[in-house]
């Protein structure tokens, strides 16, 4: 990888500063108080943080929270109202409580490029995927099927809020994340690194179940009604399609995820 | 089938009773005035009827649903609010206007079965699916893959309302529906006509993959979190599960749908 184009390398920063940084860049922060509750009681969530409000009125809900943040050895800090908006980046649905989790699956994608080297891995990469319930269905068969990692970009995508952890029935938790702040900046690296990169499209000539790659590969889903963007699709080397009866057009998103994932 | 449980039949019904009920079996309630215009503006929909408030104010909308359902042949008529209540039988979200749709794809499941004896039809039923989002994306899916029919009970299920058809992407005037009153009955009915009746379960041996019944056969999907109820699962003679990864306990009732309907 010559031409990096989404970490901080560049700027030279100390060892100390990227250890703190991949360190972080493996957190989850939820909010809401069923949301924190739910990623506690999961046994594969470690727990860094427990932020809460000082404002909250004793609530057995909270109680739980507590003990169960305790148990897992977190630090528990209290906060006024607005420095809590700033942890949760969401004051209107927070309900007084954040936590930064240590999530076993998340890491940056070219952390997970770096450790992959020569792989014939699968990745699933979103394009523009706006709906969280989508996401969230997304990242549970992602999980569940035979995906090595879901490439959820920063920018133009829904982000992991409770809404996607609820449709992600709790397996945002586990499941492989790789982040990248921009898709095709991320999608160029993995190129580089002699990838597939294929996109779902209505138009292509291939059919899903005759797309045998003997290299890794990564999948890219488009948004819900635009689809693949022009940026990506011009970025791809390969689109595969899957044949429908009936005249429908188009399948839903995470129902197309699904079928990449369970298709090998 | 000697044992009928679901039809009119043993009434001893005159003949004209009985075209008429298949007629309005054939026939699909819709009303808000987006879901109607959506409907109206699918080629595949015909309409009998298009029921109007005589208290709706002119609105665009309107006017162009007025001219589809003309162009199409339909009658239209006006009744006073509580009249169109009783008609979509969901006053809060009709906004004045109700269509009685004729869908191709719509029959009832002893019609179905009538005319499909013998053949090795794959039917996806559905058990307790109480999410309409999930029953609009089941739809969309099996209409796009390689099922014969979808059969949907009146009892214990979703009904088709305006966020089924949102979630069907439209698919629902075309796909189709097999309607019954009660999903047990009917599914003894298939079994005394030699179908198989497969429940999908997270306890079975057999996975779906490795599963090709020489016979016809109906898939049955449970409720989102209870699965398939105890009265169905009885009555199964066949079980699969999908086998999953990291722990995964279940996927989304729709993607499981879609992964039956795209495994042929």
């Amino acid at each position: 990888m010559t031409k990096k184009t989404d970490t901080n390398n560049e700027r030279g920063d100390s060892q100390a500063y990227l250890e703190k940084k991949k360190f972080f860049d493996g957190m989850l922060t939820v909010y809401g108080r069923k949301p924190v509750l739910e990623a506690l009681q999961d046994k594969a969530t470690n727990i860094h943080r427990l932020h809460l409000a000082d404002s909250n009125k004793s609530a057995e809900i909270l109680d739980d929270i507590i003990k169960l943040a305790e148990a897992k050895g977190a630090e528990i800090l209290y906060h006024n109202r607005a420095a809590l908006s700033r942890i949760s980046k969401n004051s209107s649905q927070d309900q007084g409580v954040a936590a930064d989790l240590i999530c076993r699956g998340f890491q940056t994608y070219d952390d997970f490029l770096a450790n992959n080297k020569g792989k014939k891995f699968r990745l699933l990469a979103l394009d523009g995927v706006s709906n969280p319930q989508n996401l969230g269905m997304i990242i549970r068969s992602a999980c569940a099927g035979n995906i090595d990692g879901i490439l959820l970009p920063q920018q133009g995508s829904a982000q992991i809020d409770p809404l996607v952890i609820k449709a992600s029935a709790g397996t945002v938790f586990r499941a492989p994340i790789l982040r990248c702040k921009n898709l095709a900046a991320a999608l160029k690296d993995f190129k580089a690194e002699n990838s597939l990169v294929c996109a779902l499209s209505s138009h292509a000539n291939t059919v899903l179940k005759d797309f045998n790659p003997q290299e890794a590969c990564v999948y890219v889903l488009g948004n819900e009604t635009e689809g693949v963007s022009k940026e990506v699709a011009q970025l791809c080397n390969a689109s595969i399609r899957i044949p429908m009866n009936n005249g429908v057009e188009s399948l839903n998103v995470a129902v197309t995820a699904a079928l990449i994932a369970f298709s090998v």
